[in-house]
């Protein structure tokens, strides 16, 4: 299978989960992997590109993450709903989330962590920067991103180009009790630059 | 005019941002106010409801959260996407832009933060958490949120409810560069529990 997944340049990671995406949250130690949904994520600045999202100091992705010091985060397109609800329900220390649900993953390029193409639409690898009194207050984790890649269906030239044409891919959004909520039309404020 | 507002119970607040809305950060010390748009947010926790925005250390909203210790989120609807927009393009130290963009605002009802409900799908007080080392190297501001409220046409129980008679006022996500995307489908995971 042709993959459509190109680089996107780092000054436009943030783009890729600035309206609010759930994310899945893989992670790498050693021979042990996971992955987990999060629907709390959020970028923090453009340059260098960092990004902050929550994870449960009593999940098994956490474990991974401080003893790593790495994470990265795949979107879910709108065919993987039922799968990104699952992970969420349950922890890898008891199974294989991958194996279990039949998600493909291969080693991202900069810090090899699991990276879910199939039925994602973009992706994100992130080094952890160490805080240790916000991930123990909040379970908020800061990282940097290091490498991002987007599918060219659905992003291109740092914009997303959500249409009826890719509706597989666009992103998924968490109301909450399983109920997700995708793109619907777009909106061009009035005073927007030329070109946006 | 009445007024569709009621009440969200604190333990359903982080619902309202959950799904990545782009809000508006309204701040107030002594007599100076303002308004600023952000796109970067997210629940932190459930109980205590906490809360994170991203408010640059530059902006003159910065200045009077951290005079007051307070700030408030208004989700703007479709109907305020030109406002949202412009309202992230200029300085309130230069200009009310509540009166520039005839932004309609009351003293909400715990921190007396100015509330915009016209035009807007819900809005939440928070009380500032000090966090110098996050505000500092990642301006991030935590928050408790201390009350909420959203249009009973669009969210219910808990829960959101978009669909095609309530447009105007669903929740806007910003794409950048001025361009922003409003809720499309509802999708329910196959594994979500009865009720959701």
């Amino acid at each position: 299978m042709t993959s459509h997944f190109r680089p996107v340049a780092l000054n436009h990671a943030s783009r890729l989960v600035n309206h609010g995406p759930t994310v899945l949250v893989t992670s790498a130690a050693g021979e042990r992997r996971n992955v987990m949904a999060a629907a709390w994520s959020m970028p923090v600045e453009f340059t260098p590109p960092r990004i902050a999202v929550v994870i449960d100091k009593s999940t098994y992705t956490r474990e991974l993450v401080t003893a790593s010091g790495a994470f990265a985060l795949c979107l879910p397109g709108t065919a993987l709903v039922d799968v990104t609800y699952a992970v969420g329900q349950t922890s890898g220390r008891t199974e294989d989330k991958f194996a279990r649900h039949h998600i493909d993953a291969r080693p991202g390029p900069v810090l090899g962590l699991p990276i879910i193409e199939a039925g994602c639409a973009a992706w994100l690898e992130c080094r952890l920067i160490r805080e240790p009194h916000s991930e123990d207050a909040y379970d908020t984790c800061f990282g940097e991103v290091v490498a991002a890649a987007a599918d060219a269906r659905i992003f291109e030239n740092g914009r997303w180009t959500f249409g009826d044409d890719n509706a597989e891919l666009q992103t998924i959004h968490h109301l909450g009790g399983g109920r997700f909520v995708r793109p619907g039309g777009t909106m061009l404020a009035a005073s927007a630059p030329a070109g946006s």
